[in-house]
């Protein structure tokens, strides 16, 4: 349920309308929009006493959240939403491009390739150091080693970092090191996790779970907005369906479908979604010219040699090409690239 | 199995190896590129005898055909197919927009329609005469009634037409009335009408079934194609998965990958795919930018009063704002959108 | 729509409200039940008068068929139908085996097949005559000598026969050698064929697409059953899922689910639905605890050098396996297997 | 790889054996059969020396494990193992019933509802306390009040108690209450709660993944064993299809093939498989017949006011209905229910 306020109602008749909901069993979530101020009522609003709300002079109407999410919903927040990481904008004109490889390796391999991708054009870096791993006997990542990697790379190259964490007891280790929190689609609805990241202040990177329907990634969102934070990025990286002649299916119907339902920001990943590199140019080009966001792309410098996700890395010089092409169709579709200078940090 | 001529072959030098080939109990494919002539070898090859035509000093090499298609296979025509069709072609450098109702309903319904989408940048009217329907207690289509109300759109309109053929007895009179005959979806395994529809001279639109795996779509084709007839436009139009949110799922990584295993052109269609008219923009844009060679879209005068598919259909204005934003996707990526004049046909 | 006439009606009441009612542009269906008689409404009811009908003193009540299928459910008909064929019983207490060979390859391999699968426990021979192929160089069937084969074993052994028709063209043809009409999975959505079973009076085995829902398949019930044939047989068979340890999934859930929508038989296929022999015995056991009328069953006396389906054709040894641990299942739901004597026929 | 021990090889020769193998860098797993003993090399084997342990007299032969999971492989353990739970064993000839509520929601709805299935014929008690919810406004479980609530219910009926645990973190305080560790659908690629539940010495129940393969289950319970915990049962409880008659599709293949492919237990959940309760009992039938060594079932004394999952739980009378025709499949395929007398526990 959600109070709609008067379109000249002034902050403190917001916090006034407030003060009286919070006596009544409910959380609030405040949505202030350009022309009008939505107050949410969260939990148990059985009783709330909406006769005597709407006879106060300042509140428009009460309406019913008609979706199971609520924070997350386009009802409660019509406006999109921004999430700012370093200079960088989520869901604002700019289009965000992540990349790097799926696993950080070694000093060398990563540092390497963040240089190169930074080169090529890329917004910000990936790279793995908890691996969720099918086989035990598979690399496991470098864990704090490589999170101290990532943390150089960004001294060298000033690219901020995205990285996955796996479990709710690393939040705090891997938000020492990371820019951004990455759930994976494996984790998705691992909500002790999705409570932890929720109380960090850190931005997440929310990856839709393999058979994730869209209201379910919708429904993990809402778990990390309902503990406080509010800077969450969804991300399609392909459903698991009958076709193999892909790793995944590319549910490229999931970014206008999100962008209707939801307020925040939503990117794509075409290396997980394809799982071929062959193919995730095209699909950068699809993804940006359906609305997405920004993109998430797997990027090696020797993916022959890659010790995770090799067949779906590009090699520098295609993501290259891939940047241009994806500029010319964010072009076309009157956004743009992140324009931000990014440069060394500053040095003290 | 297939012959690679040397460079600079002769005509007659391929036909004099052709001669050779078939004494020993196969068919022939010939395709004749910019470089060099391929000789497709059909049927039972496992005692052609090879070394024989090695020697010849005109041919090159012979390999195996590594996919189960083989007509329809880049191996064997590594350049793009060209479907000529009433001065359009699908294929080349421009992209072709089909629109029009899912069925025809009567004759103003289908007219209006026909000359909205004209005007609105369609360059071929769709309609359904003859419907496959879930329930046998839903409108079935008006049948040949239908076919004469195109041919009439046509008269008016100068706009070519595809419809739906459904039964292989109802070949001959559909191709008396459409320009290119629609293979739907649920008959894309119906083999029958793929060896009709490949007697046949009129250019064929084949749609990839609700669970067809790419390479079965490739492989109903290679049907078509074997019995004859070489004008085969493919058409992704969503598959079905676990995702409610959505009629179907868009498989837009079909878009590329069908484009590296095969010459045929490629088309997508948005509004099934989707099935809600909201997202059909945005998939539509996507399929041009991820190399699509076409598209197909529901568009109907009045799409709350549609017979069928309602939902899924967009007002002219909506596809005319379709149009000029998949226009400028075109641009994007150096394509153009059909430059061919449109006029009333010629009258005697 | 239906009418529920009261318990004592006799048959010339029944007979005079049918007479009314179809005055009113409905047709109707008469299901005669042991407690009473329902009589169905189809087409467009919505300007039936039902409050005329409801002051008629023979009628109980009027009320809705809330499912898209009318004819095929259980509203309308809340008893078991049963399908007879040849002196054998599809939805009575027993349970039937269907059993033999993917294709007719030759004479001596049906015939051979058809002995063993007889001395083994099978009431019903299958045989492919004409065969839908994913690939148009895979052997296509012996067609009509296939069908006379079948027809000769018939005679040899006295087994009724099933065996599939794919085209509307076919349908007498087949119709003149088998006992029942198979409807191949990729044809279940093929509404001619449909429509041209649907007019003949012979038995008819659906079996469901591979990713058709439970309640398509009903529907294409359906459209047989409001072509005038009411000898319906329903067959599970496996959809296509992401799974590939096996070349389908049985969906199991479809057999009670399908016992509580419609009065129909249901068999079930672990041929198909499993893809390798070493799974068929344990699914067959399950489908009949889980309540299948039957089982469709592939053997062959030379796996390995069957021309189509070797790895999921059982050998007849292990089919009189399967049969003996099938008839202990029966007994411990309190059915029994077929108990007809099955003789030669009787000559004249 | 695994060495193969000559068939009348010693104790003390396998252990010298082992000895000389743990010097080249490689983990072992020794599987004692009743005729021979099978050593397992794990980890890098690419430079084990195969001739030098090939030339030992006592060793038979070295052969790859072909599978990706090696320790869960019938390869390396041909014969059944057997998962003993106080008295109960899964695996063996008998078959378990798992029964009680989704979840724990107070104290005297599950002391009834584990009485009432205890006298229905359950053998171990279900019941969560830590609730794995898609939305963040459910019913989130008691938690450690839930898990005492459980430990009761135990003391007053003498059952085993098998009970989620979503956390590594949880393990410890879970295991002090539970007999058995249930890791739930959604947490089946959760690694480090596989990880810490694997250091656990307790039973521990995993369920499939609803997009899980086959694979996939097989390496996750891969996971806990190479941390230790060989205590494994494995659980169907449906996967993610395109239908929608039921809420998930009981992959009813899977049990043949992880009776082929593993020596784990594996048991079935046919409440979350079918989503409804009416189809509960048939799918509970078919499991058994297919050969699942047991299953677990959602009763509830009111299913109708279940705080979670009510309409697939069974109501106490219904379910004692289950066990009655559920005993009848068991002997009709050679195997009895669990024949241990479950008293109340003995009183010091």
């Amino acid at each position: 349920m959600m109070i709609v306020m008067k379109a000249n109602a002034t902050q403190s008749e917001v916090e006034e309308v407030v003060h009286r909901a919070v006596k009544h069993n409910v959380q609030v979530h405040i949505s202030q929009g350009e022309e009008r101020t939505i107050i949410g009522l969260l939990g148990d609003v059985r009783t709330f006493p909406q006769h005597e709300f709407l006879q106060l002079p300042t509140v428009d109407r009460i309406v019913p959240i008609s979706r199971p999410f609520k924070i997350a919903s386009r009802e409660i927040h019509p406006e999109d939403s921004v999430v700012p990481l370093d200079g960088i904008q989520f869901g604002g004109p700019e289009v965000v491009i992540i990349a790097g490889p799926c696993s950080v390796e070694n000093r060398t391999q990563l540092i390497e390739t963040a240089l190169a991708v930074k080169e090529a054009g890329a917004h910000i870096l990936r790279g793995g150091a908890f691996k969720p791993r099918t086989s035990p006997y598979s690399f496991q990542g470098l864990g704090e080693e490589g999170l101290e990697i990532l943390a150089e790379a960004r001294e060298i190259t000033g690219l901020a970092v995205v990285t996955e964490v796996m479990a709710p007891e690393q939040v705090d280790l891997v938000a020492r090191y990371a820019d951004m929190l990455q759930v994976g689609a494996r984790s998705m609805q691992n909500y002790n996790l999705l409570h932890a990241v929720g109380e960090s202040q850190k931005p997440v990177l929310l990856k839709r779970g393999l058979s994730a329907s869209i209201n379910e990634l919708l429904m993990a969102g809402e778990y990390i907005l309902s503990h406080g934070n509010e800077k969450v990025v969804l991300c399609e990286r392909g459903i698991r369906t009958f076709e193999t002649a892909t790793r995944n299916t590319t549910d490229i119907n999931a970014i206008p479908v999100l962008k209707e339902l939801t307020h925040l920001p939503v990117i794509l990943d075409p290396s997980h979604s394809t799982g071929h590199w062959q193919y995730v140019t095209a699909i950068a080009r699809a993804a940006i010219a359906a609305g997405a966001d920004g993109l998430m792309v797997e990027v090696h410098i020797d993916p022959a040699e890659a010790l995770s996700d090799g067949a779906q890395s590009l090699k520098p010089e295609r993501f290259a090409e891939l940047v241009a092409q994806v500029k010319a169709i964010t072009e076309a579709i009157g956004r743009r690239l992140v324009s931000k200078e990014i440069n060394l940090p500053v040095q003290d």
